[in-house]
């Protein structure tokens, strides 16, 4: 995408300098407005034409059944999937009664701007009308990180060369047709008219329409006001209908001459108040909007931003791509939790209908690790949903036999949505992910209430499910047999070493957690008998190893696997999974994406630099990346063992994963795992942050092509800035009384003067190759 | 269902001396005739009350789409399903215009009795109708072992006490409704209404109906025709309809004056001929049939079976109900396999519409072993239709990526139907079982002709698959990682015994095949060095062992697994497939059906006897048998191992497991694989038969309760006579030159005089436990 011709480098915004259809799909995505609560995708304000259409409310979905050949024991029934909600953002113009239509009369230019620091989509149009009346459009559109339910958009068209009759049509579309489906699992099976209508309502130009879910039953309303700027004879006209609200502005404009029209957007969804009720909430958000007013607005959003970007800002001094990438990337990463309050944070966030809308692992893995640090309130706000759906998840870990909780692999409520349980319910990972976070986040932040309100209850749970799940063998080892790890090319293996790592740290937190909260934890009905059963199992975990070849197995056996063939794999066989039977990949060393390689990153602590550096080596050749989790994860442990241009290869891969559309597929939406990513590369991987048990450490160190890094951190109510350059890091407190952090096995005090400390250099290692044909692409050689 | 009091035990009959129609559903099915090609289920003449109406025509299916939650390569996207075809057997009777139905009325009495000499399912009732007036009717019915497309059946009908106008109604019906389908995976997807009319026909009381299906394109006719016996003013009336076909007979009877009705039905499909020539095929053989009459149908029959008891029959002193099930047995096992000719065998053959209709490896292992030695040219017959869709299994291996040909784990016509891979179409083991198969019949047979058209092009293609779904590791073991074996409580497991032993016979005897017939194997494109490749793999081949425990383990680290909780798994909780989530039971010891007990029993040769002791007593207590595929290879090993009542206990389950509906699910068809089970219990269990490497052996044993023991079996063209007392056996060969078998080791010369050997004692050794509330019923206990 940025590769195009029409996509300049710019730190600070994503730009389009002139349409180009063929990449409208993917600018849907990545020029999406969202604040975690309201997604819009950037599809144009006529509406028409759009590549996938959508609006989306988080957590708004409706229920399919699942189908299954062979049916089976605790098979999900019901899957949920994403909604696209009653379209607010279209605003037709006709111009002497030519609708306008990029695809008619000629394009003299179009513009679109995505501005990271003032959250504004701008859209600027000269367009030449069939009739040959030209127009210039300029359209901006927020969804506001302020006013949570709230979309404003400013319109304003004026005649070039001649004068028109001019005629908007501002309106709320509910059932808008959708693209067919396309038979790729990772895409959504996206619903035909899911909205029924309940209600309409208009008066002075304010337009209501309520619509519930057939089967969910989930009630939403969507209402919009408007503010109109003509000349004088310009007239209105507001009409309701069920699936339609329309407010219609007609007049006649001599060159030069504006019409202007600031739209409010209001969204409520609720699955208890009625559509009175709901109907009300947003005509009081659409009041409230008014009473502020477009400017206004405007500047809280960019307030918002400036707070956020003073707190998480990375700068990049080197590759001016890389430093819009990972700018891109946060404001995406922002845009999906900032203002979830207690929903899921799906995988494509609200930018599209990929994964169904689902949240998984990512959400804790990836992307609340780039906010634990950044965005606190938002983690908090994350795990806080988990724990609202622990009954469900105990409910469902009592359904397969199981103590404890088991989270659901993939969800928008809360129950699991999974219908191939080998990849999905069987990767009890997501538990120990789940818990992982709630133990980083009370690190990162000594938020004791949300540990004694919810974290402790989420770690002891996942913690009970661990104990049954394993077992101590005949050795009096504690083995985790059947399950499956994060490697998606693997499935119900034993002993996969990243879950029984996990699952250890996950068993030791709870048992610390219990003695730090024990009446709240007597309460949940654990006490130091179960802590010790969990301790007793940590210390027994039996973690697999390999020692003819030195070498952890990613589980047991794996290194005694046929190796694929990848000097036989075609180019065009990539995602594997699209060519190949899951049978062959589960069988053989050919690896999606990082899961040994995660395990050196999240459990750093329990190995040694050899056997990262070892276990690097090994798994580098067999990982073909064919997920979107897995460059950033190579990037951080590429940078660890010291193969500094092959971590900056991959945070490439990484950065550019949804603006060079690498996966093909930014169409359903970007990836917000691989975005948290770009900055985990950069902080983790080239930062060299760690955080194992609460001892905040950096071992920073750049490759050659990068002069200098500066990133931002907020750590127990600190805010820290490193700088890195190639010889020496810079730690300075913006806020904050002064704490000690490791620096390359020292320790440093660090405060509001800066401390600057020496990097050694790098070992010299020779850079290892990947199968045939994967290897990221070389950004040094070719760049700079 | 014999312990129901209405079936009394008879050593040639199957009787039930009322009706109960709280097991009407599984005397549909226990009383089902079939020749292999055209099954009859034992649905009433009047055609109601039933609970599954069965009509069924061998590979007659309908295609229906597999709908998958989450969809992936290579998942087959349709499954075939049998279907219902045209209903023959309905005679409907009408006594004074009342219907005779056993709801309404007074049964005086009922009784069916399916005779194993004569092949004829006889049914007499006499019925007061609720005006009073008592008639008695007489109904036989058999489906010809020698007229493949014939059905025929007498009736007869007789006022008791009364005159009375009377009329029959013989009917062919198309489409007839069907029950609303289960929630059992084992259950059939039944069809609604899946033939489409073509074309219908009548002249002189013949009428023919001709119709397709609609998806599968197959096209089938069914024609009737009748001679009917009245007095003089007896009227007849025929009709056809698209659905229906109908000959009335209207007359009045005086007491005990009878109406008179032969029936012959006859059947036709196919793919490519047109309903015309359909027609003319059923009409040709009604003529014939009409030609014969019912008594040389019946008296032809008759011989039939004698010649098959003469060469088949087993004889049991001791136990008469044994004696009855084993007959019964073995009497199903012929329906299926009879007059197959070049189709498949299903798992229920054509009883009913269990497993969808579908043949699984159940063919080869279970059925195939026991006609081998006393129908062998069924077995050739089937074994040919495998050749005959080696096509497809090629096209099935490629899209796999693999090489040589993969066999469908279900399937009607050859597709694989399998719609969930792990547990199906990994299940690779079925290849090997078929391979196996077509070795037995050689050794069994010396039909190098049958080896030289067909067996060789399976065994080449099998061993090319074993070939490249293992790998040598890099210690030179050859492996098979990540297959599903017998046991359907694991799945996807490395290196299962079962699978990888069977593997190494099938590539040993592809090499040898080749050896034998080179020039037809290099028309084949096989020749030495394929062949030495795959010896070389055989001699490599993994065998995983246990050395602490000194047993073999399932598959790799099976042994290691956690034991499943036996103690606190409720009696109703079994089948466990119903009650807990496949996850678990995978990756915990729990064994669904023999499995590693399997290879003792079909490799034999390859275990030391104190292994097949130890292997045997350490599944005991693991072993489940949730399958109807297990207890007759447990009976089987016991008897090996010396545990003699237990293997008697086996057989008692085995040769009851359809007759006492021991898996409640006998009303969707008898289990072909456990009944063959029941002749492989007493042959290969008590008889101690084997035939590894074409070396007949024996090392005959009884339980106490059994006096005596006499089966029969073909081989190599002689036919031989065992008897088995406790201390002794006697070899006798009925036909045949003399032959070497073993008897205890020692080389035995049989030929017309009997020779007697003596049996030496079994070791004493105590019988092992199964899991908590699994044990076999105990025979000896309850009934001597």
């Amino acid at each position: 995408m940025i590769d195009h011709p029409a996509f300049p480098i710019h730190p600070w915004r994503l730009s389009e300098t002139y349409l180009d259809r063929d990449v409208m799909a993917q600018t849907e995505s990545l020029f999406a407005l969202s604040n975690g609560h309201i997604g819009l995708r950037a599809n144009l304000d006529e509406g028409e034409p759009n590549v996938v259409p959508g609006s989306y409310l988080n957590s708004f979905y409706e229920v399919r059944p699942l189908p299954y050949a062979e049916a089976g024991y605790g098979y999900p029934e019901a899957g949920q999937t994403v909604v696209n909600v009653t379209n607010g953002k279209i605003i037709r113009l006709l111009v002497d009664d030519e609708p306008f239509d990029v695809r008619y009369g000629a394009l003299r230019f179009h513009r679109r701007t995505l501005d990271f620091r003032t959250g504004i989509l701008t859209r600027e149009v000269e367009w030449e009308s069939p009739t040959g009346c030209a127009v210039r459009v300029r359209s901006q559109r927020l969804v506001s990180f302020v006013q949570r339910a709230l979309v404003a958009i400013h319109y304003e068209v004026e005649p070039v060369d001649c004068t028109a009759d001019i005629v908007l049509q501002s309106e709320l579309v509910a059932n808008e047709p959708l693209p067919p489906s396309v038979l790729d699992p990772r895409a959504a099976a996206m619903l035909t008219a899911p909205l029924a209508a309940e209600l309409h309502d208009q008066s002075d130009g304010r337009i209501v329409l309520v619509h519930s879910t057939k089967a969910s039953m989930l009630r939403m309303a969507a209402g919009m006001d408007h503010i109109v700027d003509g000349p004088e004879k310009t007239q209105v006209h507001a009409e309701a209908a069920e699936d339609l609200g329309r407010l219609t502005v007609a007049t006649r404009l001599e060159p030069g001459k504006k019409l202007t029209l600031h739209k409010m957007l209001a969204y409520g969804w609720s699955s208890e108040r009625s559509a009175q009720a709901l109907r009300d909430q947003v005509d009081g958000a659409l009041a409230s909007a008014r009473w502020h007013g477009w400017e206004a607005i405007c500047k809280d959003q960019k307030a918002y931003l400036d707070d956020f970007w003073g707190r998480a800002d990375v700068e990049l001094e080197g590759d001016g791509e890389l430093q819009q990438a990972i700018r891109f990337a946060m404001f995406h990463v922002l845009q999906s939790a900032a203002r979830a309050e207690g929903r899921a944070i799906p995988a494509k966030g609200l930018t599209g209908p990929g994964y169904d809308g689902h949240t998984f692992w990512d959400a804790e893995t990836f992307v609340l690790r780039a906010l634990t640090y950044t965005t606190p309130a938002a983690v908090r706000d994350a795990l806080t949903w988990r724990q609202s759906i622990l009954p469900l998840a105990r409910d469902r870990a009592r359904l397969l036999g199981l103590g404890g909780a088991t989270f659901p692999w993939r969800t928008i409520r809360g129950e699991e949505c999974s219908g191939y349980w080998p990849a999905g319910t069987a990767a009890f990972h997501i538990n120990a992910d789940i818990a992982d976070a709630c133990v980083r986040y009370r690190f990162a932040t000594d938020d004791e209430s949300f540990e004694h309100d919810a974290g402790l209850e989420i770690l002891i749970e996942t913690a009970r499910l661990w104990r049954v799940l394993g077992h101590h063998d005949l050795e009096g080892k504690f083995r985790i047999d059947g399950v499956t790890g994060p490697d998606e090319y693997s499935a119900l293996k034993d002993n996969n070493v990243y879950t029984n790592l996990m699952a250890q740290r996950n068993m030791l937190a709870a048992a610390d957690a219990v003695e730090r909260h024990s009446i709240q934890a007597a309460k949940l009905g654990a006490g130091a008998e179960e802590a010790a059963s969990w301790r007793d199992a940590a210390a027994a975990m039996h973690i697999p190893y390999d020692e003819a070849l030195d070498v952890h197995p990613q589980a047991e056996g794996f290194t005694r696997y046929q190796v694929w063939d990848f000097e036989h794999t075609p180019p065009d066989h990539y995602p594997m999974l699209l060519h190949y039977p899951y049978f062959d990949l589960n069988r053989k060393q050919v690896v999606k994406q990082a899961d040994l390689v995660l395990a050196l990153e999240l459990r750093g602590d329990y190995f040694t630099s050899q056997e990262k550096a070892r276990n690097f080596d090994y798994y580098e050749p067999l990982t073909v990346r064919d997920s979107s989790l897995s460059a950033c994860t190579q990037a951080v442990i590429a940078a660890e063992v010291g193969y500094l241009d092959l971590a900056y290869d991959y945070m490439g891969e990484a950065g550019l994963m949804d603006l060079h559309d690498l996966e093909h597929n930014v169409r359903d939406g970007v990836h917000m795992g691989s975005l948290a990513g770009v900055w985990l590369a950069a902080v983790w991987g080239f930062g060299g942050m760690r955080d194992h048990d609460g001892k905040l450490s950096f071992a920073p160190r750049l490759p050659a092509a990068l002069e200098n890094l500066v990133f931002r951190i907020t750590y127990r109510g600190r805010r820290l800035r490193v700088g890195v350059v190639h010889h020496e890091a810079t730690y300075v407190l913006t806020e904050g009384l002064p704490m000690e952090v490791n620096h390359y096995g020292e320790e440093v005090t660090v405060s509001i003067e800066a401390v600057t400390m020496p990097i050694p250099p790098a070992p010299k290692r020779e850079r290892p190759l990947q199968p045939p044909g994967r290897a990221p692409t070389r950004r040094g050689v070719l760049r700079l």
